[in-house]
């Protein structure tokens, strides 16, 4: 690897793979959810991947190249963690916070990703491909703040059993 | 797993593991950096790393549970993916910025951890450990800052020939 472009054509291959695998993920942790908005959030969070996937393409495209994914072992890793919280846990408000906690680790991977791949879009001279994977990092810091807002309003207060305790 | 307790200190397990891993990631970052900043966050950041380690003994110790790391296949992946960049990169520019990439994603992964143990913590009703963790996660987001600054000011526009382009 010797350019920037190529640094970046790699890191939108990772990209493409996580996503693709984020949309399996999502579906498992909306069927895995007992808190009805946090079944909700997962569901819509889903949907919103498939048009990431679709702007992934859209970027590929605007580089000439074929939309390729390349196994990320980062995703792996992490969605690995998250079937361990879905057979590990034993109750179902137990469950819910697990599955926030995992789906927050999966948006971090990809607000770290985007970050860079804006980054380096700008530095290439693609100005229109920062703005259009700018729109994807927006939406998945939106999704982390919902699910903080979920976790914390309701499903960990319903996981200690309604005591919500004020620190 | 049946308590938010347990759900907690089987975080802190895989937190501490990934912290342990990151002391030896950033002194291998720190070695394969060029620009001299970028190689000095690196030190500075994996002493930092050193604090957070001790930070999380002492929270073991206030939940009565001996410091015991778990095994991380998020944080693994995220330090396999790095090290795909070190054995590719054929420039020194390059590889800079490929680092910088690599250490935010694992900056992210802990800033989601820690934002997590962060609100399980105030949950169980342990404000004085989501004290203590709160200074970590502060310190993984100014880090994750520092790195984006050095990117953008430096390591981007050396990678791509000094080039610096405005989106």
């Amino acid at each position: 690897m010797k350019s920037m472009d190529e640094l970046f054509h790699a890191m939108l291959q990772d990209v493409l793979y996580a996503e693709k695998q984020l949309i399996k993920t999502l579906a498992k942790l909306a069927k895995n959810a007992s808190n009805p908005d946090l079944q909700k959030a997962f569901t819509e969070h889903r949907a919103e991947t498939q048009e990431h996937v679709e702007r992934l393409d859209k970027v590929f495209e605007m580089v000439g190249k074929r939309p390729r994914a390349k196994k990320c072992e980062a995703i792996l890793g992490i969605v690995a963690e998250g079937d361990e919280v879905i057979e590990e846990a034993e109750d179902d408000q137990i469950l819910d916070a697990g599955l926030i906690a995992s789906a927050q680790a999966a948006e971090h991977y990809e607000i770290a990703r985007y970050g860079t791949l804006v980054a380096w879009a700008k530095q290439i001279g693609q100005p229109d491909i920062a703005s259009l994977l700018s729109q994807t990092l927006e939406e998945e810091k939106k999704t982390d703040a919902l699910l903080s807002k979920l976790a914390s309003r309701k499903v960990n207060p319903a996981a200690s059993g309604g005591k919500a305790r004020a620190a």
